[in-house]
């Protein structure tokens, strides 16, 4: 294929191109297929009596389908890494990525989809549709707020697990980071003043996992400021957040929220002056998890700030959802859950902060390559798994 | 798991079940994730820069994503083998085993879509919604009528190939056989006289592609008798093959089709009476493709028919779609087809026959597991591939 010149970024002899010539994702069988016997029990006529047995009891579905151990990555493509809107086919190629290291950290075979996007009721639709085929499903870079109501719908409709990895995955390692962060400052989490910066589906997760964690006061921003029951402008997801946070009726920006504040967590993209995290409290945690760029350079931040984490590997605390979504996934799959709650991840930032054997400022969250992340989480997640209609009976 | 008593057929030790243990298929990474640097590649950063070139020149998303080389293997249950409507979850152990029999015979990267049935208008809604997911799409074990509406809609929908193979597959393998048959008897094949017993998917299919090739006098029967004009009873389908075919205005049953016919294909798993097949014309053919209960025994069908084929690889002549399938996605996926034509159907279905080098009575069809059909299947189709307008240009 020739170059194509008015392709951003197109070089076919770069690495990151090289990498994903053909693609990053196989199937193959996992049983041998040798000759006509192996034909005659991998398909016609010996799959007929474990369609019937299946037939007669949906259960078996999970012991003798690979079903039992897939997870859909889905997307519409609205809301892909940092890069916005680009459609389904520009998002496959991290739709792979994401089912790359599902395989990697969690043995779980994942497929992407990618969709024509549409209403919620049309995804919701399509997605409730072609859900027999898998045991989970991961929901992914899918704009907010449809990101909400597909998602709740889906959990409700649905009889296995369903988790929007941008919303609950963030939320999750932000929640294990600060319970690191804390114990490193001799900080009780419910005492915390937070401001989360951005209300789309990060920081309406963020907000309701801290919360859910016991944070008494998390003021949210979005691009207009503080969310306050005084804003007019504020609709849907917004307008409950502002309802149920910001008990001191701060108004104004994000330099307003920041004043005193312990906690600022960004998932906004936006830029915030040196000044203003100055403002802080000292000894304040700053996550600045904006990618490529944080909302305020690691280095400036750590002059003010006694715990600084970004989205980058290069530098100190990484927040990264790989350190979540494999394991919960393991977990909820292991278990037959139907369902991911709020109880399992709680459980999951937890697990994930206990790795950490003795957290510093610079250190608090594990490595992604540490070893037995997936396993402890999935542990985690296991112990509390509601509904365990069916007990994973085989092992891969 | 405890045996489940209430389900027929269910046993955990028999080789079936064991062979359908955590199910047939699993997925795998292509290139390696060793650590952070791979990840940087493989997924984020690295991956934006992919993600950007395919938003800018979608043509790119086949050679820097897996689809290029991906199948769908899509079905709702309603006509599972000779089972019937069971279900998604009960269709997918056959699924699983077609996309087994993708990758083995074609090294195709095959995923089972099992969904919840519903109106042609909602399969085609939910199936062209995730449609850019895949390079292909194999329709399987939908029910007729709804399975001609279905792919009809979805071919002039989608810029990808759209095959139902209970229809096309066997229409292929069953022509190649009847090339070859014809040979051997030294007959012309418009000059002969068909009787197509089943009109369903396979029947109607089956009759189109045989007209296709040339044979001007085909009678088909439904479980009522043949369809004339003068039946009251036909609407869709059922009364445009009418208006097609029969030019002889035969009336009854297919006992009178029979009478001095040439060639019999059976695909609807009813019985045939020896007396019946002793009524054809001398030399004839038979196909008998019920299974695993042909219409007619081979062994009695032989006393009275030169050529007998089934669906069973116990007996000669075994007509399987195995042989068609995977090397029409092959050449389909290899030549950026944006369809699967009638060109290309006949045009497999010849490469089929020209496989066996010297055709007799026993042997009108290669064998399933004879090297290279694949790719001679692969090679007639993509020679006729209409559209190409992405070529392949790497190899896996």
């Amino acid at each position: 294929m020739a170059a194509s010149p008015h392709v951003p970024f197109f070089d076919p002899q770069s690495p990151v191109f090289r990498a994903h010539e053909g693609g990053k994702l196989g199937v193959h069988a996992t049983k041998p297929l040798r000759g006509r016997e192996d034909l005659a029990l991998l398909y016609t006529p010996g799959v007929a009596e474990v369609s019937l047995a299946i037939a007669a009891d949906p259960a078996l579905s999970a012991r003798y389908t690979a079903r039992g151990n897939t997870v859909a990555v889905i997307s519409d493509g609205t809301a892909v890494l940092g890069l916005g809107d680009i459609g389904p086919l520009a998002a496959m190629p991290v739709m792979e990525g994401k089912a790359v290291l599902f395989k990697h950290f969690a043995g779980i075979d994942a497929v992407p989809v990618v969709m024509e996007t549409g209403t919620v009721e049309e995804l919701v639709e399509a997605i409730a549709r072609i859900a027999p085929s898998y045991g989970g499903i991961n929901l992914e870079d899918i704009s907010a707020p449809r990101c909400f109501d597909i998602e709740e719908q889906l959990s409700e409709r649905l009889d296995i697990p369903v988790f929007h990895d941008d919303q609950h995955g963030t939320a999750i390692v932000v929640l294990a980071g600060l319970l690191n962060a804390a114990k490193v400052l001799g900080r009780q989490v419910p005492d915390l003043l937070v401001v989360v910066s951005g209300a789309g589906a990060a920081g309406v997760a963020v907000t309701r996992l801290l919360q859910r964690a016991g944070v008494r006061d998390v003021v949210v921003c979005d691009s207009r400021g503080i969310l306050a029951a005084q804003r007019q402008d504020l609709t849907g997801h917004k307008s409950r957040l502002a309802a149920s946070t910001n008990p001191r009726a701060l108004n104004g920006g994000l330099g307003v929220a920041l004043q005193g504040a312990d906690v600022f967590v960004g998932v906004s993209g936006g830029q915030v002056p040196e000044e203003e995290i100055a403002s802080m409290a000292p000894r304040s945690m700053v996550f600045a998890l904006a990618n490529p760029t944080p909302e305020v350079h690691p280095d400036v931040a750590r002059r003010h700030a006694a715990v600084v984490a970004t989205g980058r590997s290069d530098f100190p605390n990484q927040i990264n959802n790989v350190l979540a979504f494999p394991g919960i996934f393991r977990g909820a799959l292991d278990a037959g859950a139907t369902q991911i709650t709020e109880a399992m991840k709680l459980a999951a930032a937890h697990a994930i902060a206990d790795l950490v054997e003795e957290p510093t400022v610079d250190c608090i969250v594990p490595s992604v390559f540490q070893e037995g992340v997936a396993e402890a989480v999935a542990a985690a997640v296991r112990a509390l798994a509601p509904s365990a209609t069916r007990k994973r009976q085989f092992e891969r």
